[in-house]
């Protein structure tokens, strides 16, 4: 071990100039920023170190990035891994919010902070490093290696269910290690097997062509409270969603699963200090727990608002149109255009069939079985590197989302996460970071499991 | 009456320069715009034709503009006849909506559009055009003539009452003609003999020190939702006011005030097209009549809100923070600092304690008596200048807000309003406008109850 964590912590500082460049590029995929030129760095990046590559672009969207790693003569080439990863990044804003420049690598206090360094830049470089390592053993790569790193996964991977589907040969193996996954607030290392699925909705509500003086609103409604009282009708504030038939094509978990997700306590506390929450969490009055929830349940979550006079002081106005945003993250057994025929049921049911609903994206849910070798190898090569079975967690889901369902619906092979994330890591926010401890010990656990999955 | 238009057209045409100079400056109050150079720009245009002026400004706030015009030797000196205006403007936004730019005085199908025309600045140059008018008459100014011309006006006229207080003896006077006026959507001349209060608020929300990743949604709860069903509560979809105590204050109009009120028939159908309606009115499921509502029923209306993402595509965020402007508009009896007790007071009891509530402006609502001479003689003038009885309209209460409140208390005047707008003209809201039609009658109507009043 203390070898391999040398040789790991001189390969990382060898190519801290390379993993900033790659850092700097601000390949934010929603805005389209960037993305032949990062395309044309991760190739370089695997090419470096000993890959060979493939860029998928015949069926549109951001380039698909295809790598191979064959095993060594003394590895076993009957297995084979495939890590999925992506290039692109959430927009930077509120960039005001931002204490170290976005799209700069900073370090403080033993973490390095930049826009996507975490989701999830950091995880295909320590992987990369993993694969490096082995290279320069004697014994070489234990199994072989495939690379799927896509450019839309921020934008709800639009593209990606036809790339696996038509490219099922080239990314044949035999289980995927996904492309996020770290410490939770307890320290523990969190193996994740499944993901929530996505349905995100743009709502529109217009009342007249003009703005109108407020004095009218003695007898002119106005779209801020045609979209209030939608939106106030499709969940209570107890987060329990109103609209009819939306529970009700849940698949139930495992019983594995459940036991998994039993064995996990969510602190409350932990989670309100990092984010300094203002409210209890919302499951109090739901007939599930905290933990549940975030494993099991779908949510439906206001992500913006905008109508009429937003700046400083007074306009007496009736705004003549308002918009929200509204995102559902999803659970095996729903599907997206079902939850959109039933969020346009309820508005016109409830006469609300003023307000445009859009489904912008949507995902299913996916879930492993957590009794599959594979997963469970992720999960014993953790235990040696984060200090034994306490320090390790196995998850059956995520809270959030990701195109996993693809992968096991045209591989159909198992998923399970590793990466060098932490609980604070910001991912979406202003100030997204890992730490450099992280970053190393995530490289020794790709470089265990590398080594175990050979014999699994 | 011939003789008159030949006069007026003359001084409009030879004075258009200097009121488009007048125009083109962007006094916007709320944002503390040119308001010096309009001062000096409205004291120029008083001397110019013919009165004193004195500027006001040492209770704080935007310089207050007294003018005073003394009866000529055949005028009646016991008679005194005060004008409210105000030089300040509404901000010019949505630009983009702007059918020309807003502050260039542009004239298309026999309009004038500009920001600030119809509300108030072209109000204030009739009034100086009648005078100079009267002025080169052989019989002079039949009365005197006093000015009040304030630049707080679209910010709630935060100081007025103060200089009015202060300054009573000089304001001293038989009625007010207020500041804006005009004809409605049946091309009747509407009188307005009161205005409605104002209770104008800020709510904000936060539920959290940073923005988070929304597949934490599952259990914690974000500052839009609280928002959405905060507002919510406050009003039903059907435009009654849900606040314990929010209806209990109201004083009942008088029998005068009710009829004038039920003689009049506001067109769902001329207002519809107007600004083009998506809705029907919401006074369907009230007590009240559109007429009633308009005349005597306080109103609550989202002036604007905004949370989290508001640009194109999709980021899955849960907000830190959600806010939204709401406007009351009040009538007799109600205080905009009650009516801040109340809601407070139902937030509070509703569990919404968490949302932050901040009174903008408060103003109190203000009826004349609509039987005194001076309101009758506004009447009579009008019904000459704009075809007789069926084409004039007594109207106990404006449905929107202005200082009367202390014209009524600190000078114990009553109120009426002449004007040259119209039922289009789009004040607050882009492509405001005159009609050349209506700026030539407005000044005739000046003439003609100056030279009435004399003698009333």
């Amino acid at each position: 071990m203390q070898k391999s964590l040398e040789s790991v912590t001189e390969i990382i500082n060898a190519h801290q100039d390379e993993f900033y460049d790659y850092l700097r590029l601000d390949s934010v995929s929603t805005q389209n920023l960037s993305i032949l030129p990062t395309v044309a760095y991760v190739k370089d990046m695997i090419e470096r170190t000993g890959g060979e590559t493939r860029i998928l672009d015949d069926l549109g969207g951001n380039p698909v990035v295809y790598a191979y790693f064959k095993a060594g003569p003394e590895g076993n080439a009957e297995k084979t891994v495939l890590f999925y990863n992506h290039y692109d990044v959430q927009p930077e804003d509120p960039v005001d919010e931002w204490e170290t420049p976005p799209f700069e690598p900073t370090v403080v206090d033993g973490k390095l902070y930049c826009r996507g360094v975490t989701d999830n830049k950091a995880n295909l470089v320590i992987r990369l490093y993993a694969i490096e390592h082995l290279l320069n053993t004697e014994e070489g790569l234990p199994c072989n290696v495939k690379f799927l790193i896509e450019g839309e996964e921020e934008n709800g991977s639009p593209n990606l269910n036809a790339y696996i589907e038509k490219y099922a040969d080239l990314f044949e193996s035999d289980g995927c290690i996904w492309e996020f996954g770290g410490k939770n607030e307890n320290e523990q290392f969190v193996i994740e097997t499944g993901v929530k699925g996505m349905a995100y909705f743009d709502l529109f509500v217009e009342s007249a062509d003009v703005d109108i003086h407020s004095s009218l609103g003695a007898v002119v409604d106005n779209a801020a409270w045609r979209l209030t009282h939608a939106l106030a009708s499709l969940r209570d504030k107890d987060n329990k969603v109103l609209v009819d038939g939306f529970y009700d094509d849940i698949k139930p978990p495992s019983s594995s699963a459940l036991k998994a997700v039993h064995e996990r306590t969510v602190s409350q506390k932990k989670i309100s200090d990092i984010y300094g929450l203002k409210h209890p969490f919302i499951t109090d009055k739901l007939d599930w727990t905290a933990e549940e929830a975030l494993a099991f349940y779908p949510t439906m979550t206001i992500c913006g608002l905008l109508s009429g006079y937003t700046e400083e002081g007074t306009k007496t106005v009736l705004p003549r149109k308002a918009s929200a945003k509204l995102d559902c993250r999803l659970v095996p057994g729903q599907d997206p255009k079902k939850i959109e025929q039933l969020i346009r049921q309820h508005l016109d049911r409830n006469g609300f069939s003023d307000v445009e609903l859009v489904l912008l994206k949507g995902q299913k849910a996916f879930r492993s079985d957590i009794d599959d070798p594979f997963v469970q190898t992720v999960r014993k090569s953790a235990e040696e590197i984060y200090g034994g079975p306490d320090n390790v967690v196995l998850s059956p889901t995520n809270a959030g989302t990701g195109p996993m369902y693809s992968f096991g619906q045209h591989l159909g092979i198992p998923v399970a996460s590793s990466g060098c994330g932490h609980a604070e890591g910001k991912a979406h926010a202003p100030n997204e970071s890992v730490r450099l401890k992280d970053f190393e010990e995530g490289t020794l656990h790709m470089v265990k499991f590398l080594q175990q999955f050979k014999d699994a």
